[in-house]
């Protein structure tokens, strides 16, 4: 952790030196998903040899973090509200007949971020502009203009690299408020024995979620203190040119920030407008943690592919690790 | 098409017929998916040579199927509905800042079957049952205590097979009530060069969506007529053991259907609950259709995960060729 | 309390002595609201004496009961969920400007027992009947056939008379488990100086959400311990051919309810579905109860008109006292 | 109608003309609804003769007019979608026993403005500034900080007038594009024998509401052409000083609009911000227009409380007219 908080000059020295706008034509409007080539996906399914598909979702319910106790406000971030339209209740009361077919049928209120999930590129502004120097009004009310998920829809396959910080540092969970560095995603890499690179799909665990989990309880979860990736790492990620980060955490920076007073989640305000990074957040990792302990392989196949809500700012997600 | 109409008692028929109760345990719950196997999904990951991803989603929004004119009522099936909770406006007006961050976030109201979707096995029943045998009252208005979609979260990945009906047959979209027999499929696959096998996801063309694209108006779409599958397609589903089958229609099955009055998508009454069959409907087909046709391979890796709510018995989705 | 919880065959023989099916007719979908007849009405005008309207309904939003804490299951019931559908923001933004108007809108995702609310005559069921004997399988996944909230579109208007149980009992609140008795009733009418009479809309107040109010936590009121009516009511109900009764608690009766295990809401079996009494539960009494202290009027002219959703169980509705 | 189509300076002319800010005072969020005195409460009251209530509500559902052709974008005003979170069919069904009660339970998503309804004074921005001279930046996605609908929770309650000008004018509905003239008001309530005055509120028929429920089709309703009130009627009613008005239309004034290209609903603009006169759209008024041409008595006590939505800009109103 920095000796001193960053400061609002901090970030605009930032914002200058990580500006990747431009870089891959002005209408670009999946950033980073850019690095991602045909030949790393080819590469990237070669790298399936158990034939084993390992979901990072959580399950989508009540159970979900949202609602929990927080110093931070939800703001309208409820966990989805699952409500049927017909039932098999139905079916068995015979009130169904007079249509000729037993179904049932469903209905969610999903909060796009309200379990795991994509933050795309219209999530977060840089003063009043977003990723590739859009004007933020480009996202009203009816949504986003430009840099919607829906831009997404063939963009999220590629290699994966799961960086297990928590085993390697031998703890279950990292405490909050630790700042992963670059150079402990450097070191969790070497200990996996793998590199990462260029259009890469980087997941990190913390093992947070899974103590929350362990404690039945999900208070301080959402907007809470967190470990998470220090601002420093965004060296670390602009250096190896990846696709996309995720993490177990809510937020995936470390929380409390980094930041003086007045600045929130100072790493998103350069990622995601500023690099053009799309983020995975809420990554239920536990199971491929384990898998991954066991073989030994740290890198597979990743798909996770965003629901294609036209204007979104970001989706749920049922992330694929195929081994 | 049969020349006389399917009654009750032929469902009955084919009820015992190809009824896979018990086939995977007396406590499955995902059905045909368990066809696919580990080796298979390694194998179909061999299939990635170019390293392109096509989507087969359409776009989540106001300009989809659902609300146009049917003979079929939708009974709550409206289009998704994206509203956001922040906004860009918002950011741009200041009253963001005293978060200390300038952030969108949306929300979604979206019948689980509105779009690109997955059917799941709790969503057909036959008289008072579920596949496996389940009862129908496993699905309350708290949702599917048995064969949720959450169950299929680690499923829906294999090998892919592209079949261009209409292309074979040499028209754009084959006619509103044209049934697709299991040698249409047979022929299709042949003119293709490819053979469908245990455990494969099977996509089928029938260019009616492209039609209803060009002509600018869904009327018609959501339970209208439409050319699909015959109800004699249960045999070659049945014999070649797929894991799920997908169209470009809103109900896969032929409509007007093949019954007689009173018993309304006789297919649906035989492959959800007693065959376990997963289905996937109004899928998005016009790019693969012209990928396929390019380069003459209609085989790929397929990764269609739905979003694991828990209960759900259906789900959005975005369906992934990988080529 | 009584000495011996009530049991099943207890509410059998309730069921059959406060039995009102059919005393409107076969079809009558409305209840103990037929008491209210239209001399009724214009003798209630008649007491709107100060020109004074004072609301019983809590502000509906986030800070509403609905999750918080209690050993009661939700079920789905969330505090109303206000989304905007365009804002202020976005007319300074001037992205409205191409509609030739700077308006806002609204939508909302509102459990219909959220808040201030009336129970319909389709709440509850006893056994498998609704009120008048209907079949219960009249209220399937599309609503109430029978009974529906908007039955009452006109109805809910007459006089109202409070009875402020608390402040007679020189309490500020009611203790958790405090059944209120008929002669409770008739004890605090009597104190207050009014008669209740055929066709009153009686609102009765324990003091619980002050309480709840003042504390800053809902935490134990939906569903947990809570004041409210004896189960010997139902005798004071009937004699006084009330139109309605609400109260400012969850959910109107004593809890823990006074009946052994496995009857929840023991009154609300005859009330309701035998009784066909509508229930008005979340009432806010607070302005109110100042009032007529202050005044010692008790009786005014009552309007709460329910939304009338078709179909609907309950509505939430601003009921108003007019004096 | 105006021979010239209003501009934006005959806009900024009314602007000054009509202009109400600080009336009621710096603070003041509720506009015209101040012009109701306690004693004019007290005299509507008095008005109550035969007890009769009559709703002015359409039935909230799918059969509402969201979602009706129009050339008017409908922004995701869709029809009220009632949900039911449990059912009577699951009471049959025995899966609510465990519970110890079979209880039915429903949920709404529904626009604010999707029926019935009260336009909020946070509804309409003049420029940059809502009623009293607020700031438009009030109205955020959170909501109305200033102006919500949950201000007039006790402010719905006075006098109402009805004025039928459709039958005065001897037709069964206005002609779409006819401008309803204060002339046209004055004429009315002379033919009702009634006079307006101050803090009233006034229900104007055109007819159109019937037209559309008789031809079973709502096609042009939501915003498309329609009878309404003329530009010039604001003299009338700020002379008037009424509480508030409201129609059986869409959107009140008439349409096509007055004024030229690029100014949509002109006396909204000045109506809402300006004066901070609060209005009624989409009021259901047959069943009033009957009994007022068979008693002759155009007045009666008006009770229409809206849902106090915290920060709304509209509620839905089940508006009752007492006589």
């Amino acid at each position: 952790m920095p000796k001193s908080k960053l400061t609002r000059d901090d970030l605009r020295r930032a914002a200058e030196k990580y500006k990747n706008w431009g870089k891959w034509g002005a209408t670009d409007e999946v950033g980073t998903l850019n690095y991602t080539q045909p030949e790393d996906i080819i590469a990237a399914a070669r790298l399936v040899k158990k034939g084993k598909v390992i979901s990072l979702a959580l399950n989508f319910d009540q159970h979900g973090p949202q609602g929990a106790k927080s110093k931070y406000p939800s703001l309208g971030r409820i966990n989805p509200l699952h409500v049927m339209l017909r039932t098999g209740t139905d079916a068995y009361s015979g009130v169904l007949d007079h249509r000729g077919i037993r179904a049932a049928d469903d209905i969610v209120v999903m909060p796009l971020q309200s379990g795991t999930q994509w933050d795309g590129l219209g999530h977060v502004f840089y003063e009043n502009n977003m990723w590739n120097g859009y004007d933020c009004r480009e996202v009203t009310s009816t949504g986003a203009n430009k840099c919607g998920i829906e831009k997404t829809k063939n963009r999220m396959v590629g290699r994966g690299v799961f960086l297990d910080v928590a085993r390697v540092q031998r703890t279950e969970a990292l405490d909050d408020g630790y700042a992963i560095t670059g150079e402990d995603l450097e070191r969790t890499a070497a200990a996996h024995g793998v590199r990462v690179k260029r259009g890469d799909f980087v997941i990190v665990r913390t093992g947070q979620m899974e103590a929350k989990l362990a404690a039945g309880n999900w208070d301080g979860y959402p907007g809470g203190d967190a470990p998470g990736f220090s601002f420093e790492t965004l060296d670390w990620i602009q250096d190896h040119e990846i696709a996309a980060i995720a993490s177990d955490t809510w937020g995936c920076e470390v929380r409390p920030n980094e930041s003086e007073a007045g600045i929130n989640q100072p790493w998103h305000w350069i990622t995601i407008p500023i690099m053009g990074l799309t983020m995975g957040e809420i990554f239920f990792v536990a199971d491929l943690a384990s898998d991954c302990a066991a073989d030994n392989v740290y890198e597979f196949l990743f798909v996770a592919p965003a629901i294609p809500i036209t204007g979104a700012v970001g989706s749920p997600t049922n992330p694929l690790a195929i081994k």
